[in-house]
């Protein structure tokens, strides 16, 4: 498993939280961006990836942050194989 | 169930909030569509709409459903004439 | 010229050219929206529908025009069935 | 004004055409990308700041490419510098 090491620096990009964490039965991950249109080209490519897996996010955007939740609805709204799928796709961007 | 009154052009689309309703100093309205990728086309329009003005929504996607928040930050986050602006042009796509 | 009989509903959309057509080993079609924001938002469900189905068009845009060449690049670049699906999947859009 | 220097690594991107090249009275470039994905994420953000500037691109999409050629309908299809300045943009993105 990877571990964030203090002053690690295998992390330094622009997320603010580091790892999806499990949250309420969620992938949960916010991401921070310097503009709306560096948030808004992120999401477009989400919203291939998504499209292109038929798995698709909830997700919030507010100006230059983007939260992104991922469970499985047709498993019961828990966290799936296809949510950590989709989570590394994203964190591949 | 919602009826459409003769001569109403109220329900004539597919949202199932009518109107923008103010909640917590914020204008909101859910809208909801046949698939993502309608959502989603409807979201990118918006975003033109927002970058132009530089009056960015507070939005969530779920699958065909998108919730935008409008208020305005530099004021307080409070609702403006901007919010109003924006709300119209996104009824407006 | 083309006609629209009466009672036909196949000219009731925008589209300037109201069939693909077969030219150079392509499927080709021509799109007319209102505005660039129209056009973009075309844009972005083609998008999604490529991706999914992981067959992309040539396409050209410009401001209110969007042009789309279908052809397979694996099949020699020829029209295939694969360049059929999406052109039907890009006129239920 | 910029130069390219033989073994300069100074434009070291994926980007096949290192400069803006004037063709036809219009500024031209062509970008090369890894996927799709990452083209139209590079596309969404260029249509952001195309309407922003009200001042749209004629650009064509082929896979992982995108060819951009700007120039200024309202003064008779020639550059100036609102040219310029979207190209200028396009390449901070």
């Amino acid at each position: 498993m990877k571990r964030s090491k203090p002053g690690s620096t295998l992390f330094s990009n622009l997320n603010t939280i580091i790892m999806w964490e499990e949250i309420n039965n969620s992938l949960y991950k916010k991401f921070e961006f310097k503009s709306f249109s560096e948030a808004f080209g992120f999401m477009s490519r989400i919203a291939l990836a998504a499209e292109k897996m038929d798995h698709h996010p909830r997700w919030t955007n507010e100006y230059n942050k983007v939260e992104i939740w991922l469970s499985t609805h047709d498993a019961g709204d828990v966290v799936t194989e296809k949510d950590h799928q989709l989570a590394k796709k994203i964190d591949q961007l």
